[in-house]
């Protein structure tokens, strides 16, 4: 079984204008969440995002914990969803594209933000994004959120014939069933760094968390999402990248 | 050697703005050149012309003449160079992935009108060409214009390692060297039908054509361009494809 | 009082792709509603509709019907509503100074359809509407659908402020309130010229129409909407123009 | 005769991407030059931008420094050049729609950077911009830079019958002819607000600069070009601000 690998969100900048801070939290995360058009990113932006995350020799974050990535370093992946509340398969055909087209290749699909969400909750929706992603390419795992059960997404993966990946969260309370405390609700998102780290680490151990109703909640998850967005995210990502190889060398 | 196969420029609509007439064309040729998005096309066009495409029972043309097609017809292709000159990965894999969501596969590449022209000219707008496609995926043809002598472009192809496809038109008047003469000539464009058949029919046979010199002109060509723009073209492809077929019948 | 002006809708194309037959409806039209960018035309495809609209002499459908259009041919407008509603003042803007720069002005403004049909249903929505157009510029009329009762319609424009024109349509039946049948229902909309022309002579008279339920109908109206779509509703305008024109004379 | 005027390039933020600190700008500067679209801005950027500018009591940098601003604070102007070198009707059409919808109007017209740079060097391009904001809205007055000579520009103006307001930069090199030194140059841009004060205060009282070649530089403008791309930016403009009201209150 891998480490548990961490996620982040990447070019999402349009044309001059910049979002996110993508070359410094590259060399820390093993997986590049990439934006692939209509509702961020654009051409140019996703092969400059494509080449920085195939950029090898050096980085700090090496070597990847990603399963058979094969040297390189971190994945690259993709997202979706402009119309029809599905991985379009325009959009994963263009990320692959141009990752062909740079030496290397999509290692997952993950759904971008509102898809990402509502699949969680509807399982049509969940099938419907399952059943692209093993149209446009059987071997790419679909990556979604863990929680304490997830057998209803297992059962429609393995009917569909689907590998799953489960995302968890460092920076964000969980409720008892092991979903999301909402935005909205005081204390859903972590700000201090030792919480945060302390939640990973946990994670990645196996270890429970403490749910919002106080119970244990223990989360299986092959992937940890982390952001990019400001100087402070990338302090954090740094202390769990930090913090997981030390894990992984005590191992 | 496969027969002659009839190529056309397909799925250019875009959203409620209909350009060229695709359901007519369809049924009558082997190669649809499909759009992918930036200069004509959109998502939902791209998708909606593929599917166009690999319906098969009982179409007019039947079968393929695509050498390894398998079965569906006709197959389908894109593609073009928004910025950089190139074949862009974006494009291709945009493409590409629309046609493994329908159960195909993108069977050539062929530039759009603008880089289509000018590579022919430029030796390194050739050879970029060429070193996309092959970046893309190694097993794709290229298409690009017969001429009398296309020894410069198969050298390129040959040391990049892609296959070409050579296209003649049959609506086109050539020069002494099998370039299209300009549409500012007079003469440069053929009306009659009759003229139109006769020239598909002396490519596909190997015949000479007279060139605007008066020379002899053979052309050797995988693939004829046709066009679906209106109905008065709809007659000659039908006219075009009914000849061709007889020359298969009687070989 | 003026004749029933007849108005349509123009400057639909798309960059390369042609919607519409403009120039050939222009000339029989006294209102050009033109599309404004976002849901259909462009900047150059607004100038080149605001131009043909400005053509003056010899045009067969002069002269203009617009009381104080002071001897230019056809008025133009615009209308919108890209997000919010409303009309929006970027895109009355947009058209009033491509207006301006060609040597014309604004007239009126008509809502394109969905935001038309609601404002007819909603009257908050239809208040919003006035007040955009008030705030925007006082002097312009709105342009609204005709029916049996519009009195409160005319009871907002009253208060905001700003002047009503009522529209009719001569290819479509009417409900027993005087709106629109839907198109979903059988008879919706009328196809035989004759019809068509004796329904637009009975709005210009002013005698009463036969509602979807038998019942007298009675619509006030200074504009008749037609339309330029295709060939078919091009000899529809024409026969339309003639009628008014020989009831005019009559008159 | 107006003190020197502040003028900043503001909204050309996108959808959900930022750039640049207007908020922090806004209150420090005389004149707004508003983004329209297609090179930068968006509908409801526009629109918030407009009413940051329009937002007037308590605001630090009141009164205007703007002659016939009656009150409100500051102008908002436009921009463009889409295509055919000229401030196009549509994007200044768009702008002042806005600017009438939100109770203000369009004050001055600046080019954007290209089209800027481009008429101060070629004399047609000048001619076409005057005539095109002429034929807008004659009483806008078109901005363009500064120079040792303006003789040649001034001509245009007056023959076309546009108002000139010029333009020149407290951070930024001038050459013996009193053009801007390319970025190009060691030495282009004033980074130290001790050199860039002082700059602004010359050019306010009709001071000699030094140009590059050591001559005395005389500058008669009525704007002086200030940024707000970042927080460095931003206390350079109040330093600005500051110096300039000292000398106001000093004459």
């Amino acid at each position: 079984m891998p480490s548990l690998m961490m996620n982040a969100d990447m070019g999402e900048s349009f044309g001059p204008w910049v979002m996110g801070l993508d070359e410094q939290v590259m060399p820390w995360i093993d997986l590049a969440k990439e934006a692939c058009g209509f509702h961020a990113s654009d051409p140019h932006v996703m092969r400059r995002t494509v080449r920085l995350a195939v950029k090898k020799p050096g980085a700090p974050g090496r070597p990847s914990r990603l399963p058979g990535s094969g040297g390189f370093w971190p994945a690259v992946t993709g997202l979706l969803a402009c119309g029809g509340g599905r991985p379009h398969a325009l959009q994963m055909g263009a990320l692959a594209g141009i990752c062909a087209a740079e030496g290397t290749r999509l290692h997952y699909v993950k759904p971008r933000g509102a898809l990402y969400n509502d699949m969680a909750r509807a399982p049509a929706l969940f099938e419907a994004a399952a059943r692209a992603v093993k149209a446009f390419d059987p071997s790419l795992p679909l990556m979604t959120m863990a929680a304490r059960d997830t057998s209803r997404e297992q059962g429609i993966a393995d009917k569909v014939g689907v590998t799953l990946w489960y995302e968890a969260f460092a920076d964000r309370a969980y409720d008892k069933d092991g979903r999301l405390v909402s935005r909205r609700e005081l204390g859903a998102v972590h700000h201090e760094a030792k919480i945060i780290v302390d939640q990973a680490v946990r994670i990645a151990r196996g270890d429970p968390l403490t749910a919002s109703d106080g119970s244990d909640l223990i989360l299986s998850a092959q992937a940890l999402c982390v952001h990019g967005d400001n100087e402070e995210f990338i302090a954090a990502v740094r202390a769990i990248r930090e913090a997981l190889q030390a894990l992984d060398a005590s191992a």
